[in-house]
């Protein structure tokens, strides 16, 4: 009935960190560690490790950052079972100064960030992380609007020179079909042999969890959810739908509920996520969200969606 | 890039119904009836034509009878295009006596709903209706706990003695994944050879968009959505999601985002639906939302998702 390979990734406070500048509170954070853990999760990824240069510590928060020290106060003392640490680096936002070697640090894997084009600085990090003696997986962005012969060069590239556990198909601007989703995993697992394939979905089009499903049909064993898609516009695949589709009695589903109702509902009160009408404009045409983000923050405009069609004609077209 | 064949039935009115009782004022119906007919969608869904000595006048609005002389109210005088107008008649709660001649009716199609136990009497209603010059089409709901030789020798009837453009899969429960969609719309066109297949999906686990296109890919050509998903519980597939998938040219998105904005998400204030985590667990389950509906209207518990888990582990276990 389920795949044993398959390991599930909750980013919940990585990828919700987008909508608040990674601002949760270390309460919060401990509890959302806590539970995936005894949720029996095989990862939580639980920030950025991005540069201070790029990033300024007074606009950000410590899950931006994710230094040893700030880790520890929210993991000390919970049990990991067997669930691994997982921080993200952007390949163009972070340093590899930034990689303390593994034996002095409480993360267990690193997972790079890229686009196609910045993919050399993607392995140049990966390479370090693994020489340091992390776990590594590189997360191809924006993949909707790759697919020809760059992307190709990049996987064969990733196969030869990085030791990633996994290569992802993250769908930022939220664009895919079901049958796209077919069609990177298919391409990823021609190039990219010897590693397994991630998927990462957006919600834009409601189909976060589907595409999610549809990559794990194709035989993607590395996938990414986050409790109740927190995250930024329309927002990712929900973990907790994940583990009632994968039915791995590893899993147990109580811990996230529980910490769900106690710290994740909340949170909308001070951030709007999830399905609107604008998101889904942007995906149509296979956009970044970013547009639709920008309109929805302004009150006066979040319910003109004529309006927000109209200003996407105009610059688009 | 799109299969003519394909039509689009909006049936906001009629479903979103279940979530007021189907007390929606006539400017709210006339706006959506004009949107749908602009938007170019085939057909267009006001309401249920049940019978009142199952349903009380004084605690159901209109839209549960839908008379003629209140349907006329909200769409005389508008072009209705291409548009079609459909009611649904639930096999074990209407009466053929309610069924005009269709010349004497604006109502084009009528779409009967039953469960497989019942359908010697959507056949009944279903021949009635064709007999007084209707399309017809027949929607069989709880599909997901259907499947074995009942749902054969049903499917098998349907296909004998009826004349129905469609005969849909509908997934009352939100419980379907796409293999099982891809199943369901399998065997019914291994019985149904002469009619075509429809979906009406619901949004549970956030598949009913999803497990539509899923559909679609499979070969169904009638598909349902409602305007934002509106409907009881988690709501259904998305009409304005369908319209960016389906890519034919004789839909204009535009009059939908206009009354979305300006009808539809105002009933937000007065109407919850859409994902919550409540849904996700009766459909994991395999059950009717309605134990998840009932813990959601009492706004103490809403958040108290670990106690609705541990409801139901006991109630059903």
């Amino acid at each position: 009935m389920y795949r044993p390979g398959i390991k599930v990734v909750d980013c919940t406070i990585r990828d919700g960190g987008l909508t608040n500048n990674s601002h949760f509170t270390a309460e919060t954070v401990r509890a959302v560690y806590k539970a995936v853990c005894q949720a029996g999760i095989d990862y939580v990824e639980l920030g950025y490790r991005n540069s201070r240069k790029m990033f300024s510590p007074e606009e950000f928060g410590p899950w931006r950052f994710c230094d040893d020290e700030q880790l520890h106060e929210v993991t000390d003392g919970i049990d990991p079972g067997a669930t691994k640490l997982a921080v993200m680096m952007d390949a163009h936002k972070s340093t590899s100064d930034d990689i303390l070697p593994s034996e002095k640090s409480c993360v267990d894997m690193i997972r790079v960030a890229t686009y196609v084009k910045d993919v050399d600085k993607a392995i140049g990090l990966a390479k370090v992380a693994h020489e340091k003696g992390y776990e590594t997986t590189i997360n191809i962005m924006a993949i909707s609007v790759e697919g020809g012969p760059e992307l190709a060069e990049c996987l064969r590239q990733l196969e030869e020179e990085t030791n990633a556990l996994a290569v992802y198909v993250v769908d930022s601007f939220g664009a895919l079909y079901s049958e796209e989703v077919h069609f990177f995993v298919e391409t990823y697992q021609m190039h990219v042999k010897t590693k397994e394939v991630g998927v990462h979905m957006h919600n834009s089009q409601q189909l976060a969890f589907a595409n999610t499903i549809e990559g794990i049909i194709k035989g993607a064993n590395f996938v990414d959810g986050t409790l109740y898609g927190l995250g930024r516009g329309a927002g990712n695949c929900p973990t907790e739908l994940l583990l009632g589709f994968l039915k791995n009695p590893k899993f147990d589903i109580a811990p996230l509920l529980e910490v769900l109702g106690e710290y994740i509902l909340p949170l909308q009160k001070e951030i709007d996520w999830g399905y609107h009408v604008p998101y889904m404009l942007t995906a149509a045409r296979n956009l970044h969200p970013l547009a639709a983000i920008e309109w929805m923050a302004d009150p006066d405009k979040k319910e003109d969606l004529i309006g927000f069609y109209k200003k996407l004609e105009i610059d688009y077209e």
